[in-house]
């Protein structure tokens, strides 16, 4: 009985995606079956040095690999695709999403050199049966093309994960959200929603993508030299309304910056993306161009250094902007990348450039829905339940003070952590303990073995640089056999310093008398004494504390 | 003659504060006399690891230290006054401000134990006679009490220095901006405009300081428990209309923070600040008062590591923050800050806090002009010439186009950058040959030493650490008398990466084989050898670059 009981709960256990905005992963589980909903990674803010990006801890969802049926994917951002490969080399199972997302994981897989992945297109509208879960995918809008939501009906009842969305009348591609499909489960009954918490924080509605048009109409019409556009490379509406209105204006379009390039042609192929094919000029042949006939779109909108837009400001790149040209910076800064944005914008000035970004005029919109939208999808689906995701901490909570509002009672909403375990019936929401999650930080080739330590000292290092100390010593007898080395980086510049330097290394020398003579066993004790009172030394005379190595070379002679 | 024609110039010298916001400092030099503006520093962003902060290279006015007849201070900003102590180490001059202004210097002075300064105290309508240059200071209005601009006369005309400001007719004080004074100046002519830009980019009017008072009244009528308000230290208005707020409510006051309490000191004996004392209780007596009845006022709002809110939101402050409690942000981050404040208020949500914050309610104004009030300033004063200050090179620019739409020709428009040499006459301005400056970077107790070699070495321990070997070789032979030994900081953890480790040892022991018999003159060239062959290595197995620091040990034996 006891087991029966428990295996009538459905289990909902984000692996991420909670209290941050970045690398969404959730499973779902009852008795013997198990799906996963979305696998993406998130990028590192300053605090992880040297770390390119960071995945969710998946080792829960191995130890039960074989219950898992399938990964669905609400759509193709790097925060719900791309730790996709590193999920795939661990287990095998078949993964879900509509068009485009699909070839962009298959584009992600090439690269990783994955090629045995059975990645199944669907559109939405479809239905799925993955053990005791019948899915059904719903068209939503967002800031990429084919993203949806998800309507999973569970053995306790069904849940709808919003994904991603916003709500948008009047989208580029004129296929709206499907709200009637939500009204439909929503009349039927829904157990739980999981809806997105980006913009729990602001009220109203965010704006259409379709609203932005008339500000590049204005600043393409005042433009007498080229019109550089940097946005997100996977936000091919976007995408398609820069190049709809350039090609009105008489210009052609210049694709720069390896995803956009990778991404427009991906998008034109599956038809999300309709420029006539001769209005596209490939770079080399934008010379024999007139300025006033030329529409560049390019990535960088982020600052991100190596982008198209960060080399053409920074004179590295052929493209280089300067005065005549009009620079559309078509984003907002994603929070962390705020200095980056605004350098390369202030280079742009520098360099004589027109620039014209968010600050200035509506030139973004987000794809994420705002109070007012967020209570659409409440009335529209009147769960009994509400588990908020998508969002930092703030914004989870802010969005289950909006489910009060809106009726649902405080002990029907769980806000999740990562790694907690949310049990549901048809009549109880509550946690259990949770499972085994984290973070798996991915630098260079490697994969998770960038562990704590490192990074402490990587930070250590960052701060105050470094002081090495070697010390020779005769192995058998410890005595000294030669003077101390000192050798500094990142701390100060050495040269500057020779008094510094002499008394650290007298100091030193003075210390390391006390190898010769000693037990053995007490070496490691007087190598710490060396730190230590280095430590002090350095720290009275400069205030700093450099990470201090002392290496002892015991040598057989 | 060409020495007379020369003198007839004024010469107009940033020394910071231009294509950047903060160490502002301005150098006017009129034949045998100079005068400096301001003298502040500017907090590094995350490009300069370990750098506590940074100001500007005075070698210039070092060398022309006989011609410096003082320092006029704006207002008590760190960006205005945080390099005077470093200043009057070098060169002795009066420093003139106005009360609150001098008595923030003089706090500065004496953590930094300086005690022979001439600070001088001023009113604003009070005029300095400085060599030739006669200087007024006029009342504006900005985010900390005591912020004047300065008209400056000078023997070619007139030169008005906004200083930070804003237009508020209805100021906490009770006393505007001078518009009066601006006016006179303008109808008997001005001859150049220097004009705050920070929020050149923003159209309309900053609202007063006093709008935000009805959000702080919504916000304590709806709190049960204790509001704890975040704002800067510096915003005198700011705290005494929250304490105003939080006294009608019935609540009493108490200051955390160490330069919130300082300032909240220094500002009350002034009588910028009045607060009745009973009304203001110590942390220790908070115990025995009712949480509805308690109002504090901390540091933290840019969730500085340390500052009053950030411990209590980590629970490393007695102030420990939890259910019940009602935190307002009132400030917004300052670029570069949005992580660490975004980070304090998702913690603050996790331990159950209500949080208001800016994205949500006006609970900030700047303290800077937008476009509407930078178009009075040249409505009032009537430039000839005109040179945007106080911003980053967008902003700059973005100022420079705004005074052509008011009328000023592009001609008589310089955007300055640091270390240009702005040449006035009465019939012109040019820009002539530079001087010597830019960035001391300050870190811990020494000054001015860190260097860029420094800065690159902590930047590429930071991303990939460090790998050290040492070599232990015998002087007169070049024999390697020990295995070389191989430590790494910050880059794998060594004990699971043996076989590299491993690996990387052989390979050096090879490599140094080559020293025995090798004349002394190439010792170098093997050493280097090392380093590349450790770098590719490494690079190959882990797709990272490390810093290789190969150490040659000689022994005397």
């Amino acid at each position: 009985m006891a087991s029966k009981a428990k295996s009538n709960k459905l289990k909902i256990i984000p692996l991420g995606g909670v209290g941050e905005v970045g690398k969404n992963m959730t499973v779902l589980e009852y008795g013997r079956d198990m799906i996963i909903i979305d696998c993406g990674l998130i990028f590192p803010d300053d605090d992880l040095p040297g770390i390119d990006f960071v995945i969710p801890d998946m080792s829960y969802v191995e130890k039960n690999a074989d219950k898992l049926k399938g990964i669905l994917i609400t759509h193709g951002h790097e925060d719900h695709i791309g730790a996709v490969p590193y999920a795939l080399r661990r287990f095998k199972t078949p993964v879900y999403g509509t068009k485009l997302t699909c070839a962009l994981i298959e584009h992600k897989l090439e690269e990783a050199k994955i090629a045995d992945a059975q990645i199944i297109s669907v559109n939405p509208g479809d239905r799925l049966r993955l053990g005791c879960f019948n899915v059904e995918f719903i068209k939503t809008s967002h800031s990429i093309a084919g993203a949806c939501a998800l309507a999973i009906i569970t053995p306790v009842g069904t849940v709808i994960h919003t994904g991603d969305f916003k709500v948008d009348y009047t989208p580029l591609d004129n296929e709206p959200i499907d709200i009637a499909r939500f009204a439909y489960y929503g009349s039927h009954g829904v157990l739980a929603l999981m809806s997105d918490s980006t913009n729990a924080e602001l009220a109203g509605h965010t704006l259409s993508e379709r609203e932005i048009g008339r500000t590049f109409e204005h600043y393409f019409d005042i433009a007498d030299g080229r019109v550089i556009v940097a946005t997100f490379a996977s936000n091919i509406y976007r995408i398609q309304q820069i190049a709809d209105v350039a090609i009105s204006f008489g210009r052609v379009i210049c694709f720069q910056g390896r995803s956009m390039v990778n991404i427009a042609k991906v998008a034109t192929e599956l038809g999300y993306l309709n420029i006539p094919e001769e209005k596209i000029v490939d770079v080399d042949k934008l010379d024999r161009i007139a300025e006033s006939k030329i529409c560049v779109i390019t990535t960088g909108s982020q600052g991100e250094p190596m982008s198209g837009l960060f080399r053409m400001a920074n004179s590295s790149h052929r493209l280089n902007i300067g005065k005549g040209d009009t620079v559309i910076i078509s984003a907002s800064a994603i929070p962390g990348n705020e200095i980056g944005v605004s350098r390369v914008i202030n280079q742009l000035y520098l360099k004589g450039a027109k620039v014209v970004y968010d600050r200035m005029a509506d030139v973004h919109v987000s794809g994420h829905a705002r109070r007012e939208e967020l209570r659409l999808m409440f009335t529209l689906t009147k769960p009994k339940y509400f588990i908020p995701v998508h969002g930092e901490a703030r914004q989870l909570y802010m969005h289950a003070e909006l489910a009060q509002e809106m009726g649902i009672p405080e002990r029907n909403i769980v806000v999740p952590g990562i790694g907690d375990t949310i049990e549901l019936s048809r009549a109880s929401i509550k946690q259990a303990p949770g499972v085994h999650a984290g973070s798996i930080m991915i630098d260079g080739s490697s994969v998770g073995e960038i562990g704590d330590a490192v990074l402490k000292d990587r930070r250590q290092l960052a701060e105050d640089g470094l002081f090495t100390v070697v010390i020779p010593l005769k192995k058998s007898t410890g005595e000294l056999v030669g003077a101390p080395e000192v050798i500094s980086r990142g701390f100060i510049y050495v040269k500057n310093s020779e008094e510094l330097v002499a008394g650290a290394r007298s100091l030193v020398s003075e210390l390391a008398g006390k190898f010769a003579g000693a037990h053995k066993s007490e070496w490691s004790g007087i190598k710490n004494g060396i730190r230590t009172a280095l430590k002090n030394e350095l720290y009275n005379k400069t205030k700093r504390t450099p990470i201090i190595l002392p290496i002892v070379i015991e040598l057989d002679i």
